[in-house]
C-alpha cells in the first residue's frame, strides 16, 4: 500500500470524523420515500415521475448546501463542489438513483448519498481542493424498463449515442423520447453540460449485492474489476415419444442429454479459488408433459471471470462439452453476449486500501459480478470502486438491507478519498493513474 | 404352445383367408374421414358429433350384415354374432372409436375394425359358434377431452360409477352428461344393456404405440400385460440469487441439485433387459432467468415396469436418490399417482400364439406401455392383447402409420382365435383361464 499521500493519516481521520452517520442515513430514508412500495421496497424505475423527484430532492439537497447543480442531454444530474482551480478536470464519483420495478432502498442511492455525504464532510473540515469534485447521479443504470443498463454512463462516455436509444419503449409502449423530455422538463432551471467533458478520476460506492464482504466479516470491499461475461444458449433436438412404449435403447430424449451436459459443465466449471461463475438460470423442456419423452431441451450458459484469458478458457471448455455429450441427440450452442472484463485503476485501490487501512476499517479486495456505471467511466478515466456489505447478498429486493454502520463507513472512506484526489495535479494524476485517457470512446 | 385347439389347423387357415385385407382397409380409411384433420390426422374426441358419427357408422355397417347392436349409460357400443347357446356369456372383443385432438388413423379403430372384419371373416367362413361373439367399441378410452381416460370400460367393470363422472367437465366447460345426452339420442333406437353382463373373455386388438415390433421385425405382438405405473413429482427448493455476485461456495441452485438427481436417476434406473422405463417428461424452473441462479427447481418422474416387485424395488431406489442427493437445498418427492401392473391371460396368449404360427406370421412377446381398456377387463374376465406394429412407433400423432399387410395380419389371427374361443362352453373356458370372475369389481 502507497505512503505517498498528500493528506496526513491524522487529516484523513479528521476529515472522515466530519461524515455524519445520522444524516446520511436519514437521506436514504428520506429517499427510499419516493417511489416506495408498500413491501419496504422502492420502485423508482429510471424516468419515471418517482425517479424525476428523485433528482429534484438531490438538486434541493445539494442546492441548499450552495453546490452548482447541472445535468446533459439523458438527465445526468451533476452536483459540482468547486476547487481552487476550476480549469482542472473533476474529481467524478456517485451512482445512480434509479431502481429496479421491486428494488430496495441502498442499490443506486447509496453511492449518491454517500458522495454528498463525503462533500459535506469537506466542507466540515475545510477542505480545500485544487481540483473540482463532482457528485454524479446517472440516468437509468437498472435498464428494467428502457434497455440498455448503464445508459447514462455509456452515453456519457461515449460508448452508445443518444440516437440510438431515444426511440426505445418501455412494457408499456412509452417511448424513452417522451419519459425523458418530462425529467429534463422538471429540471430545465439547471444548466446543461455535454457529454464526456474531461473526468480526472471516477469513484463509485455501491453496496456489493452479493455475500462475499458479509461471509469474510469485512467492512469496505476494494473492487478490483467487473468480470467479464459470456453467455451461451444451448438447444438438444431428440424426438417426443410415449413414456410407456419406448425402450430406453431407443430413445432420443433431448431432456437426459441436456442434464448430462449441465452436469458435466456443474463439474467441470469449477476453480479452486471460486472466481469463476457458472450459472444455468433458464431451461425450457418441450412438450413438458410427465408422459412424454421430451424431445426438446434448451438451456442458458452465463460464465463470468474477472481474468479474460480464464473466461476464454472456461467458455471454450463448456462450448466442447456441450457438443462432445450430444449422444442420440443434436446439439447447438450459440454464443449471445460476451461483454470483456474491466480492470479497475491500482492507484485508486491503493489510496481506497490506505485510507481504510488508517481508519483501522476491515477491507478485502473482490470483483464484481454485476455490472456498474463504473464500467463506462473506466474506458475513459481512471476509475475504481467501493463497496459495503449487504445483508445476505440479497439486492433488486425488496429485502435489501444495509447497516447504518456500513453505510457510514462507505461514507468515512470516500470523504478523504476524494479529499486526497482533489488535491492532484494533472502531473501526479498522471504518474499514479497510467491509464488516464488511454481508451477513445467508441463515438465522439 | 398348446396344440388342445379345436380347429384343426387347416381350419384355422380357411377361417383366416376369409378377411378381406382392401375391405378391412377401406373401413379403416372411410373412418378416418369422420372427424379428419387437414394434415392427414383424425380429430374424433370422446363424446363429439365426430364421435357420434363414428357410432352410427359402426352400426350401419354391422346391422347390414345382421348383426345386432346394442348401447349402455356411457355409449359404449355392441355388436353381437349369435352363438348356438345364446344364454353363454359371450367372447367380446374390440377397442375404441374416439381419438386424441391430433391423433391418427389406427389407434383404437384398428380394434373395432378389424373385429368387424372377424366376425364377417366367420361368416364367410361358415363358422358356428358355441357362444355369441360380440364387438364392442368402447367410450373416451384417450381421456383427453374427458378425464378418465378407460372410461366406458372402467364403467362397464365396474372400477367407476357413473355419477363419478357425470359432472365432468372439458376444458371448453362442456358437462360430460350433456354431451352424453346428445350421443345416445343419436342412437337412441338401439337397445341398452346394463354395465357388467357377463363376459366369457376379452380380447384387444390394437396398435403397438411403441417400436418393439418394428425394430425385430415381428408382425403380431403377444402382449404379456400392461406395465405397473408410478409417478411422482420432485421440488427442489433452494434459493435465488446473483449469477454474477454470487460465489459457487454460496449458492443453494435448485437447478443444479434437480440436475444431479435426474443424472443420478439415469445412471440408475436402468435394466440390462431394457424393460424398466424412466422418464422425466416435465420440468418447471423458477424464475427461469438467464441471470438469476434457480430457486426452485421441480420435475417429474414417470416409471414403469411389467412386474410388481421390481416396480416397487424402483420406485424406492428413485424416492432414496432424491432425497440422498439434496446438497444444500430442500428435496420433496410426492407419489401422485400408482398403477400395479396387469398380467394378461396364459390361456388366451396361448391361442393367440398358436394361431400366428400356424399362420406362418412372425410374432414375439411383448409388454404394453400405454393403458388400453384391457386393463379394465382384465379384473373381471380372461383378457389378452394383440398388437401389430406402427411406424418408427409414433401415434398419438397425424402422423402414426401402419401398413395395409399389418392390418389385415392382425385381422387374420383374431378371427381364428374369435372362432376357437367361441367353440367352448364354460368347463373347457374355466379349464384354460383359471382367472376367470377371480377379480371382484370394486362397485357394483
Amino acid at each position: 500500500m502507497q505512503r505517498n499521500m498528500k493528506l496526513s493519516d491524522a487529516r484523513i481521520q479528521e476529515i472522515s470524523s466530519a461524515v455524519d452517520p445520522s444524516r446520511l442515513w436519514h437521506r436514504h430514508m428520506d429517499m427510499s420515500e419516493i417511489g416506495a412500495r408498500p413491501d419496504g421496497g422502492v420502485n423508482r424505475q429510471a424516468l419515471s415521475a418517482p425517479d424525476a423527484a428523485a433528482r429534484l430532492a438531490l438538486i434541493h439537497w445539494s442546492s441548499e448546501r450552495g453546490y452548482k447543480c447541472s445535468s446533459d442531454a439523458i438527465g445526468n444530474v451533476f452536483v459540482r463542489r468547486e476547487g481552487r482551480d476550476p480549469s482542472l478536470a473533476p474529481i467524478l464519483a456517485g451512482s445512480h438513483l434509479d431502481t429496479q420495478p421491486a428494488g430496495g432502498r441502498f442499490d443506486g442511492a447509496f453511492g449518491v448519498l454517500a458522495t454528498l455525504e463525503a462533500l459535506q464532510a469537506l466542507d466540515t473540515a475545510s477542505v480545500e481542493s485544487l481540483r473540482p469534485i463532482e457528485l454524479v447521479s446517472w440516468t437509468n443504470e437498472e435498464g428494467s424498463r428502457f434497455s440498455p443498463g448503464t445508459m447514462g454512463s455509456s452515453l456519457f462516455a461515449g460508448t452508445l449515442r443518444l440516437e440510438d436509444v431515444l426511440d426505445t419503449r418501455d412494457s408499456d409502449g412509452v417511448v424513452l423520447a417522451d419519459a425523458l423530455r418530462d425529467v429534463l422538463g422538471s429540471i430545465a432551471d439547471v444548466p446543461r453540460r455535454p457529454f464526456r467533458f474531461p473526468v480526472a478520476a471516477y469513484l463509485e460506492p455501491h453496496i456489493e449485492q452479493g455475500p462475499v464482504l458479509e461471509k469474510s466479516g469485512s467492512t469496505i470491499g476494494i473492487v478490483t474489476g467487473i468480470q467479464g461475461v459470456r453467455w451461451f444458449a444451448v438447444e438438444v433436438v431428440g424426438s417426443e415419444a410415449h413414456a410407456g412404449t419406448t425402450p430406453t435403447s431407443s430413445r432420443q430424449d433431448a431432456l437426459q442429454v441436456a442434464v448430462s451436459i449441465i452436469h458435466a459443465l456443474n463439474t467441470s466449471m469449477v476453480d479452486q479459488a471460486d472466481v469463476l461463475r457458472f450459472t444455468v438460470g433458464r431451461v425450457v423442456v418441450e412438450p413438458n408433459s410427465p408422459n412424454t419423452i421430451p424431445g426438446r431441451a434448451f438451456f442458458t450458459i452465463d460464465l463470468r471471470h474477472p481474468d479474460i484469458e480464464q473466461l476464454e478458457i472456461s467458455a471454450k471448455r463448456a462450448v466442447t462439452i456441450c457438443r462432445s455429450l450430444e449422444g442420440p441427440c443434436k446439439v447447438t450452442v450459440s454464443e449471445t453476449l460476451s461483454m470483456p472484463p474491466i480492470k479497475f485503476d491500482d492507484g485508486l485501490m491503493n489510496i481506497l486500501g490506505y485510507v481504510a487501512k488508517t481508519l483501522n476499517l476491515s477491507q478485502r479486495h473482490l470483483t464484481s459480478g454485476a455490472f456498474h456505471d463504473a464500467k463506462s467511466l473506466s474506458g475513459i478515466c481512471p476509475s475504481a470502486m467501493l463497496f459495503i456489505p449487504c445483508a445476505l447478498g440479497i439486492s433488486h429486493s425488496p429485502k435489501e438491507s444495509v447497516t447504518m454502520e456500513d453505510v457510514a463507513a462507505g461514507a468515512r472512506v470516500l470523504a478523504p478519498v476524494l479529499a486526497e484526489l482533489s488535491l492532484m495535479d494533472d502531473e501526479a494524476m498522471l504518474a499514479t493513474h497510467a491509464h488516464v485517457g488511454r481508451t477513445q470512446p467508441e463515438f465522439q
